[in-house]
């Protein structure tokens, strides 16, 4: 899939996995739940943040080491039918909620209509990748 | 959840996404289809390696990084449906195929009845961490 298409694809999906790489040097890997504006990624932190270590480290990963992915794909037993798109970019905590972003997350889900539990992720997308089986 | 209950989730996908870090420290993201031996997943490099660039770089990301993660999720727009389970551990490319663990994946995916593509990931598992919006 070419970039248009990629990005297109990932529109399609209600969740995805971003990934990043803590103080080590490792890959830190959770699902997300986001809206795409213009070629920006946004999420809010935890879906229901039970343990905010765990909020914390991901936050502490992306100021130091700004460079994420962010993944959705499509699974099927038939092979025939698989697709991914990935989306790779700079990832920004905003000191203050996004009334846009939040408003494009409160689109999607409705659980968003109240306001979120933690701080808001920017993704600028630098790179849109993908693939399917079938073109 | 606790270990046993995330690697018993873990083990109820057909799916999983795969995380390595490239020469950047950057992170690289990928959906793979898995077999659990043990403390073990194995995988094979790419479902239809159409670019051996990208699967080329996969197996640079693990010689260079063996550290990895794979994560496994369920979305549902119902919140309380939601649940995912991740393993955290190192990776090594086989010299060959495992016959154990080919028959483990031609149990989950008859695809593998034929001889795979790629070369064979085995990644050992040192953690299991997962979440559950229902426990």
């Amino acid at each position: 899939m070419n970039d248009e298409q990629s990005r297109s694809r990932f529109t399609l999906a209600r969740s995805a996995r971003f990934a990043s790489v803590d103080d080590n040097g490792d890959p830190h890997l959770v699902p997300i739940v986001f809206a795409l504006v213009g070629d920006t990624i946004y999420f809010v932190i935890d879906f229901k943040p039970k343990k905010t270590t765990a909020g914390l480290k991901r936050l502490a990963n992306i100021r130091s080491h700004p460079r994420v992915a962010v993944l959705v794909d499509h699974y099927d037993d038939d092979w025939n039918q698989l697709w991914w798109a990935r989306a790779d970019g700079r990832a920004v905590i905003l000191d203050e909620i996004d009334p846009d972003a939040l408003a494009a997350l409160a689109d999607r889900y409705p659980q968003y209509q109240q306001a979120p539990p933690g701080p808001m992720v920017a993704i600028t997308v630098e790179r849109w990748t993908g693939w399917a089986a079938v073109g």
